[in-house]
């Protein structure tokens, strides 16, 4: 198995799986079909057996897939059967937001720091975290062998943290900004975008004639 | 052209293609290459090429894309050359992001309501928004022939919101509580998931010695 020979689609619908798997073993579940977990994240049986089968032969004819196996194995494969510690870089509404969810330990995930350049943030609570001072994220981030960020600052400030970032030794950022950042090869990053999700969306609305007729083009 | 034909998967990608020319364009850019357009967005020139390709000619052999052209044909496809209102539901963090976010017109979308089911929020400002009462909603939603919601709950009142969005007329979900949504078919949810994110990136840090020797395996 070599990272650079798996297409890059693949590896994006594997924690689809993975977060799926965990839901059903929540509910109970032990053994799945390509088909029901198809129908559980909207992609066809054919292409889960494809992209699950780039990484060894997890499944039996006729019986499917053990589902905590699976889990197992995808979460082998994507790194996450470790913690990894994030850092936070802005604390408006975005920002407050990811540092008081809850929901990152079983994915894989923990915060581990919150930076704003706001001097009348800096120093708040927010949750059981301190915000800290933007202008010592590198010495911090650096000592503390941090690998990945997210960032939720406004679009005019996210290129320079994510310069910031990768000089503090950062590999993956999730970015909220509505900007595209511009970093070195080697350093990865996903952009969070509400509006595209909604775009494949509309594409199925051409049924909605009312709102077809309702909307005034905007050109 | 057939919506029922071009894989989910495609109509995916056209989102990313369309912000990428956006992008383009403002930077004062005309025509690019489907290998530009794929070195902007990390996919291969050859997907990009056959994934317009579902839709007609748009370019041409040895002068690529014009990109006002492209912009125009995937906001056509994608149905974005009209302004689509949204409904925000759950006034948290993230729901007052997305109250105040002003990046969304741009795209094709508008929030038009906003609501919440606590008494101490609702009659409240956010931005240019009342929020509303969530009791409210269905009539509310559906007297504006709204399409469109983001729900932005707590995961334990997820299901409940959705099932009055559905009631309410609402085709299309964007779902930022981390549970699965069960919805009719014909409705559509995008799960907005900063995990399913962070694990695509945690993939490629194998090369990140220091990272997987500093933490400790949690099974």
């Amino acid at each position: 198995m070599n990272a650079d020979k798996i297409p890059d689609i693949i590896i994006g619908r594997l924690p689809v799986y993975l977060r799926a798997l965990q839901r059903m073993s929540e509910k109970g579940m032990k053994t799945t079909s390509s088909q029901e977990l198809g129908d559980y994240v909207g992609i066809s049986a054919a292409q889960i057996r494809k992209d699950i089968s780039q990484f060894g032969e997890f499944g039996k004819q006729g019986t499917g897939y053990s589902i905590p196996f699976l889990i197992e194995k995808l979460r082998e494969i994507l790194k996450v059967n470790q913690m990894w510690d994030m850092v936070v870089v802005g604390v408006g509404d975005v920002g407050r937001a990811l540092a008081r969810y809850g929901g990152f330990a079983e994915r894989g995930f923990r915060v581990a720091m919150i930076f704003d350049a706001d001097p009348s943030k800096i120093g708040q609570k927010v949750g059981e975290f301190t915000i800290e001072d933007a202008s010592d994220l590198i010495e911090r981030v650096r000592a503390a062998k941090i690998r990945l960020a997210m960032v939720a600052v406004p679009a005019s400030a996210a290129q320079a943290v994510a310069d910031m970032l990768v000089q503090a030794g950062i590999k993956a950022i999730v970015n909220y900004a509505p900007t595209v950042l511009s970093v070195p090869s080697g350093i990865h990053v996903q952009h969070i975008d509400p509006s595209a999700h909604l775009q494949r969306m509309t594409y199925y609305l051409n049924g909605s004639v009312v709102a077809a007729q309702a909307r005034v083009p905007v050109r």
